[in-house]
């Protein structure tokens, strides 16, 4: 095997967002102010994605604390851009970061912004919501239970990893109550129906 | 404040490779069989994009271990692209998936591919090596070495990550001697004469 069946060197990375979840944009309140609408369309919006088949059982939103503003909406994106790390925090962080033209997300302005997620960051995204200059984040099904229901690796998390957080400025919250697993159990069923990957980097 | 200010949602995440890296891209050997000239690249790289101003001094380098084919190259993009998880290995894996067109970057299908980086992954770039199908990676400069270099916070990455990985079938290798702390400290004085800037999330 050599070199030239390979395509050439690509000039971008480039990841676009499904009709599906542009309709989603469109359908999306410029304001979200309660936590429980923000949890009701990150389930919603994790529940569709894998119906869609554009990737894991994830969605996230990143909103403005003050004003409620919706800055991104997004999903995991892994089957539809077939790039691993379009997990949906990267996704939906990445997204806020080419709304505002900025790679820090308002810790740099004194403005507070919180990423609101269906489940708690892997070890990847635990970084990407470091880096991202959000102040909070809050999320729902815990690290095992996704492990349990889904098979997914989260990776070596620190058990202190909201302790982490919260070391650096950023607050941890959790919402129980809000039927996270649902889309897990979906995504499970799709897997093990064969119609959807287990898109583990382990191949397994 | 209200959300009228703000642009309507982005339809794609999207980083372009910079023109100098596209040159670079141009200029690379279509194979690499020899660790030393994989590390001299990455150094390279890492010095030239912090001169260049396109982001930190990070850069990698994806090979196939039977061939020696290059996959991808690329750099730490967070400046050039405004979007905090542009990483050089987020950047580097996620260009080899767009090149392959598979979220898995070969152990999916039984092929060996390393990922080489002039520093030792933060928390995030762990966890994106980790989900990205690569069988190794070789590194230089550790996270305290680049920590008390350029002033960065890499994150709760585990003591125990190379067992991390390495439990999970990812090889793990450090190598010495091969310059990599001058693109650290290079980045370090422009830092400290505000030619530019220390891309921290917490605003510091």
């Amino acid at each position: 095997m050599s070199g030239s069946v390979l395509a050439p060197f690509p000039t971008e990375l480039r990841v676009g967002v499904p009709d599906w979840l542009r309709e989603a944009q469109a359908a999306t309140p410029a304001q979200l102010h309660d936590r429980s609408e923000r949890f009701a369309l990150v389930t919603a919006l994790a529940t569709r994605n894998v119906e869609e088949g554009t990737g894991g059982p994830f969605a996230a939103v990143v909103v403005d604390d003050e004003t409620g503003d919706v800055l991104s909406i997004g999903t995991n994106l892994v089957l539809h851009s077939d790039v691993a790390s379009m997990h949906a925090e990267v996704v939906t962080l990445g997204l806020a970061h080419a709304r505002l033209g900025s790679w820090n997300l308002g810790r740099d302005v004194g403005r507070r912004r919180t990423l609101v997620v269906n489940a708690q960051p892997c070890v990847m995204c635990l970084g990407a919501l470091l880096w991202s200059g959000v102040s909070a984040v809050e999320y729902a099904a815990d690290c095992a239970t996704v492990e349990r229901i889904t098979g997914f690796d989260e990776g070596p998390v620190p058990e202190d990893w909201d302790e982490q957080l919260r070391a650096r400025g950023i607050d941890v919250h959790q919402e129980h109550g809000v039927g996270a697993e649902d889309a897990l159990h979906r995504f499970r069923e799709l897997v093990d129906s064969g119609v959807t990957a287990r898109y583990n980097g382990d191949g397994a």
